[in-house]
C-alpha cells in the first residue's frame, strides 16, 4: 500500500521552536512511523512543483495524509481539484489537525470547518466513543496529550459518518477529534491532534491511530459506479 | 414563515410540452400550494437581476426551494456563495429533482452528485423508510407516480443524516429519494420527484411532502456559534 | 399534546437531602414547567397500580418522560413491554439522567447502556454540537451546571441518530449528553443532566431543552406500517 | 480467524425441496465457501446441546453467522443472552435473511424487525449504495438474483450505522438489504438474501459479500471499556 504524506513544510523552516521539534519537517516524522508500519511511504510538500502532487503521484497513492496551516491559500485550486477527484475515485485521505481549514477538506465537507482554538499548551484527553472501531484498535480508553493546542466545539463539519474520539481540554472545551466521512468512493479520516510546537506525532498511541486509519481509509477494489443515461434492466411495457 | 421558490424557468418558456404542464412555470405551481399551506411565499428566477436572490431577499427567506436543470452553469458563483452562506447561517433549503446537479447542492455536498437517469415516463413508487419522521406525516406507505423520469443509484451524495424515502422504478432501479442533511446551522432536504414534463407537483402527497419539509428545515432560533480564538472557561493552572 | 411524567419517586421519600431539593418529587418539578409550556401534563409513579401506566394512560400519552434510578428492577416486565410497544407505535420518550439504566431504555437500545459515574458535585458544561437542531433552539453555546453527578464515556449505547450535546466534566471526562434515536415509529431523546441531589430541573435552559424535546419527539400522524404477507404491486409475469 | 456458522437446520430435514438445494444444510454450504476463503470455520445447529453454542465455542468464535426461520422460538433465552453478551464484548455477527426475526437480532435491535414478505420466486436486484465500503469490494454495481423471496419496506430496524445494499423486487418493493450496526464492542451485518428454497448461497457474489462481511465485523483488539464508579483524572478543587 502506497501512502503519501503531504506537508506545507513552512513552520519548520521559519520557526526555531518548530524546527526543534520536527527538524526534518512534520511529514518526515509521520512518514517514518508509517514506513516502519509497512506502508510504502513518500512525502510531498507545498513548494515542490505541483506541490509534489502530480497526476502520477496521486495515481500511485492509496492514502494521502495532509498537514497544513499557515499556507492553505497557497495551494492551487487545480491541485485541490485533482486531489478532490482522486478522493471521489477512492483514494483515502487523512486530514490532520490544522488541515481542518485546508481547501481540500473544506471542499469535501461543504461547510466552513471553523472551530474555537487556543494556544495555551494545556493537556488534552481523547476518549474512545466507538470501542469496536478498527481505528481505535490497540488504543486504551484514553489518549493523554500533555500539551496541545485546544480546538473546541462547535466544529462546523457535517455530521461524521463515524465518530471515534472525543477530546476533553483542561480549559473547559470538548471536540469531535476522530471522524470518518465517506465521499464518493473515498474515505476520509479527520484526526485533531498535532500542533507544530508539540511532539505529538512522536507519541506511540497517536502513531497507532494514524496507522490504523491508513488501513481503514484504504481504497476498496471496485469499478467506479456508472453514471448517466441508463437502459432499463427490466421491460418497461 | 417566509418561503422563496427559485426556478431557472427556462423549459417552461422554450418547450411546449413543459409549458402545457406548467404554464406559469414550476415555481408558480409550487408557490401556489405553499401559499395555501400558510407560508408567505415569493418566487425568484434565473433571469431576474441577481437571479432574484438579492441579499435582502435571502435575508428575509426562511426556506429556499430550488428547481433547476438546463441552466445550472448560468447561476453565478457569487450568488451560489451567497446562498451557501445563508444555508450555513440557518436558512432551510429544499432541493428538488434535477437540482441535484445545481452548483449550490454540489457545493454543500462536496461530491459529484451524479446518478443514473432515463426519460421513459415509467412509474415510480416511493416507499417510506422512516415512518416516524415529520416529513412523512400524513403520507401513506407509498407515493405512486404514474409517470416520472428515472433516477438510479449510485447517487453520489454523502451519507444522508436522515433517509426518509426510497424509490422503486419499473425499469429495475432504486434511489434514495428523500434525504435530510445538516450543514452549518442549516438543514437541507433533497426530494427526487418533479420532472418538468410530468404533473408531479400537482399531486397532493408530493405537495404534502414539500410542505412538511418546509416546516422541518425551517431555521432554529439560536445565535450563530462563536468561532476563533477562545479564552479558557476554566483555570489552566 | 399530552405529556406524562413518570418518576420512581423513592429518593424523594427516603432521603432528606433529595426531599429538600424536590419536596413534591422530581416528576412534579418537571410537570410544572411542561404545564407552563402549554402541554397537558400528568404524572405517574412506580408505586401506583400498574406504575400509573395503564393501557388507557399510555394510549392518551403523546410523550412520556422517564426518571428512575434506585428501583429500576421493580418496574414490571409487563409494563416495560407495554411502554416499548407504545414507543414503537409512535409515542415519544424522553429518558432523563439515571434512566439510562431503566429496563425500557435498555430494551430499546439493545446494549448495556453502562457508563462511568462519580458523585462529586463537580461542574458540568454541555456544548451544542448540532447548532441547527430544534432541541437546541434558544440555548446558548453551552449549558453550565454548577454541580452535577459525572457520567463519562464510554457510554454503551448504539450510535445516536442525532447527537446534540456533549458534556465536559471538571474531573476529566466527556459524555454524549443529548441523543436522539428512532425506534419503530417512535422517537427517543436521552438527556443526561438531573441528579436527584441537585436543583438541575429548576434551571431554565435545562427546562428549555426538555420542552424542545417534547415537541421534537411528538408522534407523527401516520397509519402504522403494514407488515406481513404482501401482494405484488406490479405484475410478476 | 474463527467463524462459526449457526443454522436451525430444520427445513433441510423436513422439506424435500429445501433438501434438494442444500442437502447437507445451509450451514454446510456457507461453511464451505468460508473455509475456502481461509477462515477456520465450524458449524453449530439448534438441535445440538446448548444449540452448539457453548461458552467455549462462543469464546473461540470471532464471527458468528446466523440463519434461522421456522424455529426462532425454540432458541433458549439463556443462549440468546450468551450470544448477546459476546456480541457486546466484540464478537462479530452476520445475520442472514429470515434471521431478521431471530431472538438475538431483535434483542440487539430493540425493535420488532418486522417487514413485508412474499414467496413468489421473483427476481431481486441489489444495488450498491456505499461504493467505497469494504463489504462491497469486488462486487459489481448490482447483484442479480433470479429467484428470491421478497422482503419489503418498511423494515422495522433502527437506522443502520452503514447502509450498503438496497434491493429492488419485480413486484414493486424495495428493501435495505445490507446494513451494519455497532452494538457495544461488536459489529453486526444484516444481509437479506438467502431463502431456503433457492440456491442463493452458491452464487459467487453473494459468497463474496459474506466473506467481506466476516472480515469487516471481526473483533477489534482492545480491552473492554471500564464502567462504573470512576476516580477523577483531574483535580476537582
Amino acid at each position: 500500500m502506497n501512502v503519501t504524506v503531504w506537508n506545507e513544510f513552512r513552520h519548520e523552516k521559519n520557526d526555531e521552536a518548530v524546527k526543534a521539534v520536527y527538524p526534518s519537517g512534520i511529514h518526515e516524522a509521520i512518514a517514518d512511523f508509517l514506513n516502519e508500519a509497512g506502508f510504502a511511504t513518500k512525502t510531498a510538500t507545498l513548494d515542490e512543483p505541483e506541490h509534489g502532487l502530480t497526476e502520477d503521484v496521486l495515481k500511485q497513492t492509496d492514502v494521502l495524509v495532509w498537514w497544513g496551516h499557515m499556507a492553505h491559500d497557497e495551494v492551487s485550486e487545480e491541485i485541490v481539484s485533482r486531489v478532490h477527484q482522486r478522493v471521489l475515485d477512492g483514494m483515502g485521505l487523512i486530514v490532520l489537525h490544522s488541515g481542518h481549514f485546508s481547501k481540500i477538506f473544506k471542499r469535501l465537507m461543504g461547510t466552513s470547518c471553523d472551530l474555537k482554538w487556543r494556544e495555551a499548551g494545556e493537556n488534552e484527553r481523547l476518549w474512545v466513543v466507538n470501542p469496536g472501531h478498527p481505528i481505535a484498535e490497540g488504543i486504551g480508553e484514553t489518549i493523554e496529550l500533555e500539551h496541545e493546542e485546544m480546538y473546541g466545539e462547535h466544529f462546523d463539519i457535517p455530521v461524521p459518518d463515524e465518530l471515534i474520539f472525543l477530546s476533553w481540554f483542561k480549559g473547559g472545551e470538548v471536540f469531535r477529534s476522530g471522524c470518518v466521512f465517506h465521499r464518493g468512493q473515498g474515505k476520509i479520516f479527520y484526526f485533531r491532534p498535532g500542533h507544530e510546537t508539540f511532539p505529538t506525532y512522536y507519541q506511540s498511541d497517536v502513531q497507532k491511530v494514524i496507522i490504523n486509519a491508513a488501513h481503514y481509509v484504504a481504497p476498496s477494489k471496485r469499478d467506479k459506479p456508472v453514471y448517466g443515461n441508463a437502459q432499463p434492466k427490466e421491460s418497461l411495457s
